[in-house]
Formats: C-alpha cells, sequence, structure tokens
C-alpha cells in the first residue's frame, strides 16, 4: 500500500521507517518547500499545485502535523481516504472547539475564560486568580502565540504580543506533573492504550518523557484510557491520538489539548514498547491489526534541540538509541532525539544523567517519582 | 556521513532503515538491473559504467553480498575505504581459501578434501566415508553448486552436476545442530558477540533462527567466540561477520563457511537485541563505537519464503515483528522474514508454532533443545 503523508518532515520521516518494513511505500506532499527528512517520493509543491499527482500516487493519507487547511482535508477526503479525519483536525486545530468537546464528554480541564479583546482579558484574569495563561485559538504551536500573565493588569501588552482576535485564558493549575496518553484506534474502532509518559517541557518545547511511571497509580491510568476513548470514538478516529494532561497535587487529571498524529511524548515506544506509535499509526490507517503498547523497560525519551551532541559520545553509552533527524542546527529546533533504556527505573535515572549531560545546554531532568 | 552499499537487495534496505536514525544517507549501486529493494539513491549500473558516480556521492563503502568481483573491491579501495576489505572477500568466496584460513588459525572444520575431476572426488568420498557433500569452490549460494554422494560411484554424475573445476569434498558430521556466531568488529579492533543462534535449514536455505540457545554451555559459546575474533583479527576486519558451525554430539564446533556481511541468521537481532546487526555494521564502517549484542528476549527469526503469508494473520499475533522486503512473490527467493519474541523458550515455542502455521509450506519448527 501506498501511503501519502501530507508533511516532510522527521515524524514524516519515522513513519516511514516503520512503514517499510510493513511493505509500504511513501509519498509525501510538502508545501513548505523547506528542509525535508522525508524518506520516500517527495512532491515538493509549495504553489499549491500538484495535489492530484499526489493524490494519484497513494491509496491512503495521513499528515505529520495538524497545522492544515481544513478544506484542503476535506477536499482530499472526497477522493482517498483519509486518517485521522477532517473533522478530528478542525477540532485540534481550534482551542475553544477542543475546549467544547472536553465539557461535553466530562473531561476535566483547567478552569478556562474565552475572550475577545483586552478588556476581557483582564477581567478574566481577574475571576480565574492570576497566574493566567493566554493562548491564541488557532495555530498555536510548541509555546507560540501563548502568554502568561502574572497579574491582571499585563493583559493589554499579552493582547498585544500575541496579536490574535480571540484567546483562551486558562487558570493555572497546581499540577504534580505533565503526562501524556498516547492512544492508537483501528478502522474497525479497536483501541490500544499506551501507558501514560510523564513530560518535562522547558520553554514550551518538550525535552523530556519517561515512561511507564512507577509510581502511577492503575486508577489513574485507566481514567486517562477512558478520556481518551471517549475522544477517539466520537470522533470516529482512525490513528494515534495523544492527549496532554495536569495531574493534579490531588490526583485527578485535567486535559490540557491534544493532538491528532504522532506525537514527540510517544517517541519513547520506538524503543520502549513491543510496538512503536508510528507502525501502530500505519497500521491503524491501512485497516490492519493494531500492535502490542505494552513497554518493554523503563525508557526515557530526550530531545536533542536547537544543537547535536558528540555522536560518538551518544552511541558509547549502553542502551541508548540515537534518532537523528537529519535537520541543520537552529536554535530551539528539534534535531532528533535519544532513547535511553534500562532495566528498571533507578538506572534509568543514572543513564539519563549521564545521556543528559552530553547535550549542550540541556536542563537537568527533573520527574516528580525521584526523590 | 553517506553510505555505498554494493547490491540493492534487502539487506541493503535493512541497512538503510537502520542507518537513517544515525543520521546517514545511502546510495546503492546495482549492477544486477533487476529488483530492488533499496531505500535511498539507487545507482541502477548493469553495464558496469557508473562507478565512479557511486565514488563520488559516498564517504564510505560496504556491500550486502560478497559474490563481487575482488578486482572492483581493489578498484574502489584506491579511492574509498571499503569495509570489509577485498582481503576478506577474496577468502570468503572461495572455499579452499576459506579452509585454508581456518587450518592455520587452528578451528576445527569437517575433515576435507579438494578434488579437481570425478576420479579424485570418488576418491575422496572412499576416503572420507560416504555420505559425503561435495561443492564449488567458488560461487557456492543457498545450496547451488552441491552435490551430496550417497556412494562413491556417484563421483561421476556429481562432477557433471556442479560443472566446476575444482570442487571442495566434506565429510558428513554427526552434528546435533547448526549454530551461527555473529560478531561484528570496529575500525579500532573493538570486538561485540552476539549470542549464538540456532539454524534450521531446509534444501540448503535458512528457515529459522533462534537465539539465545536456553542450553548452550558458556564454554561452548566462549570458544565460538573465541574462533570468531581470530577471524577477525587474521583478517583486520571491519563490520558484521557470520560464521556458520556445526555443533557435534560431543560438544565441539566445527566450521562451516563464513559470510563477510550481515547475515540471514543474525535477523533476529532486529527485534532481539539491544543493538541489531545492521546498526552494528554501520556504527562499525564508520568508526563510531560498537552498540550492545546483548539479546533483549528468546527470539526466533521465521524466514517467508517463496510466497506471502497474509499480512493481517501474522500481525494479530502479539509480539511478531513482521518485515517484508517489497518483492514479488517467487519459488525459493526470501520474501521477508517475521521475528516472533517471547519471555521464555517455552512460550516461544508455543508463539512460534502459531506463527509458522500461517506460512504457506514452512516446515514445523524443530529445535535441538526442545523435546
Amino acid at each position: 500500500m501506498n501511503i501519502g503523508i501530507l508533511g516532510a518532515g522527521q515524524l514524516g520521516q519515522m513513519l516511514a521507517l516503520s512503514g517499510y518494513p510493513l511493505g509500504n511505500r511513501f509519498t509525501f506532499l510538502d508545501t513548505t518547500g523547506g528542509h525535508s527528512a522525508a524518506i520516500g517520493e517527495i512532491i515538493s509543491d509549495p504553489e499549491n499545485q500538484r495535489l492530484s499527482d499526489f493524490l494519484d500516487r497513494v491509496d491512503v493519507v495521513t499528515y505529520e502535523f495538524e497545522h492544515l487547511p481544513v478544506a484542503l482535508l476535506r477536499e482530499i477526503e472526497a477522493h482517498k481516504p483519509v486518517y485521522p479525519s477532517s473533522r478530528a483536525i478542525a477540532v485540534c486545530q481550534n482551542r475553544v472547539e477542543e475546549k467544547a468537546l472536553f465539557d461535553r464528554l466530562e473531561i476535566p480541564t483547567p478552569e478556562y475564560r474565552v475572550v475577545t479583546n483586552a478588556a476581557e482579558l483582564e477581567s478574566a484574569a481577574r475571576t480565574l486568580g492570576c497566574p493566567v495563561v493566554s493562548k491564541s485559538v488557532t495555530e498555536g504551536y510548541d509555546g507560540k502565540g501563548q502568554a502568561v500573565l502574572q497579574t491582571p493588569d499585563q493583559a493589554a501588552d499579552a493582547w498585544a504580543t500575541i496579536g490574535h482576535e480571540k484567546l483562551i485564558v486558562e487558570a493555572f493549575v497546581d499540577f504534580i506533573r505533565e503526562v501524556s496518553m498516547i492512544a492508537v484506534r483501528g478502522r474497525d474502532g479497536e483501541v490500544r492504550f499506551y501507558p501514560m509518559a510523564e513530560n518535562q517541557h522547558v520553554d514550551g518545547i518538550l525535552r523530556y518523557s519517561i515512561a511507564p511511571l512507577p509510581d502511577l497509580d492503575a486508577g489513574v491510568q485507566q481514567t486517562a484510557d477512558g478520556y481518551i476513548r471517549t475522544l477517539l470514538d466520537e470522533l470516529d478516529y482512525v490513528g494515534v491520538l495523544a492527549l496532554e494532561l495536569f495531574q493534579t497535587r490531588d490526583g485527578r487529571l485535567l486535559a490540557n489539548e491534544m493532538a491528532p498524529r504522532v506525537h514527540n511524548s510517544g517517541h519513547w515506544t520506538m524503543d520502549g514498547a513491543v510496538t512503536s506509535q508510528f507502525e501502530n499509526h500505519l497500521r491503524a490507517v491501512q485497516g490492519l491489526p493494531l500492535g502490542e503498547t505494552r513497554a518493554l523497560s523503563p525508557t526515557c525519551m530526550i530531545n536533542v534541540i536547537g544543537q547535536e551532541p558528540e555522536s560518538v559520545e551518544v552511541l558509547r553509552l549502553a542502551d541508548a538509541h540515537l534518532h537523528r533527524y537529519g535537520k541543520a542546527e537552529r536554535a530551539g529546533r528539534k534535531l532528533g532525539h535519544i532513547n535511553v533504556v534500562a532495566h528498571d527505573h533507578a538506572a534509568l535515572k543514572e543513564k539519563l544523567d549521564v545521556c543528559a549531560a552530553l547535550l549542550p545546554d540541556a536542563p537537568a531532568p527533573a520527574f516528580s517519582f525521584v526523590p
């Protein structure tokens, strides 16, 4: 089966690497005209004129980023199956619709308001209690289009800085950790859940994900499984869905946001789970049986951001798996990741510290379960 | 680093899949003009006119099959580093030189004679005691160019059938199993050994490899490690080397033959070892530190030969990893393999039987340690 992928970055590369052994071939539609990490046939289409070439070549279409025009997906859906569907992407692109969906499905979220001017933003900040985080309703990615208000009188500045016509304002959550759920749903409605990961973000960019969590209550995992299953079923979703949540001091989970694709916080599954999120996404979109999502060993994913470490030093570490994306160095850019695997969490912590020390400017890993 | 690969079949494909995450790119020189499973830039060169194009693109050269003209490798060595070297390939291509090397390094082999006509073949069969196996000195592959003599008077027929000017004649070994050693040697001389695998051949073609072996004496593994290390050091070898051996009833190991490349009996390492043989081969040829060769779990590799099973049925099995090569079905052709992984050998046996039953015409797996 020839799989069409919208986008040609590292997620597309990792999808392709996991799909060749299934017998798949890949065609990428790259509308950016920029860097391509793709492995397969690349249709470079910065002028948006080659969609029909792309569609002629592929049996099914998926994508590696969700900031795609919904109209484009609908157009493609008229010709070829697209998974996840345009409906899923429409919800995930819009924080107001996403929050409304969470509300409707009774998935708890941090308290929030929708505001359409600086005065409303200030008022929301007062009502919710500062600090609050304000986010553009659309096009948010990796901390862009966001601002934190420490006091309500920062509203005018924040409004101007973000520069969107509608914002969502959220109360800060007194969380003990950020976690994410990755699950996959097949065309037949079967759902499989990966063990929850704990994530450490720095400056709005993911730095570390660790899974499974040694101190995670089985009930909490079940709650998260239930939330994501409700979302998957409601959207009649096909493929991998990622749901980011906060775990509060009193053990509750509050949904932050979701992404309708393979997700950076699921990269640990490449070396730490029976079936990677990439292979499971491809199995799902092709209507194949889903693979086991069980963790093999405690695993930590370390993102390589901005500057690469010496490969030689990383490869010298036992049980560190290097995944480079073939991209040029640039501040804030995701250049690769390293999966560190160990037989238990104490050994993982040691290996992780050694590995993190090889990365230029990497902050120290800090996980909630490590004393 | 751009890696040049001579050949463009499934071994090249699997090298590429394991090399992209290391940041490598690949150029394949395909002199067959036939099927290509390669992922990367392919230089199709059936007329042998594009070698310099190939060399211009690559930093280092390796190969996926050893039936290459030694003169070609020497020519390449004048321009770019080639690993393993032309010396290694010259030895591996010639059964007489290979056996002489085993003798010189005191690596035991089945008793053998070299013969140059039918009369000598008959005489050798009498001396060694039938049955004997006679093999062409060069170009043997997957049981081709071989004949078994049940009685000495079959010598004339065997001589005519094989049709070579020099044969090697080997005494049959009363072995309890066929095993193989895979090891890798870096540019700096470091050597790492994979746990030995037991192999089951059918009609001269590998069907199953299982590793590690539950009943393998540590001393036997050490003996095999010693043999392959001697070969690697003697040849100043860089990359993965495979050594096939017979284990006799009295526990001795007799070397059968070696292959200067990643090897079918090492495919289990893709899902069953910390670092696959493919990644370790690439690490070696680039002068990077070698990866851990430890087995993660008991694993059995099942070759898919001639006809593919229903992918859906294979993917439905937990802990079965499918690796398709994207080749058309043809009798006797290797189309893919399946790695079955389990937490112990009893569970592995059960899963293996279920998986093997999905393969058209697959013989029942039979391993020496299974009662």
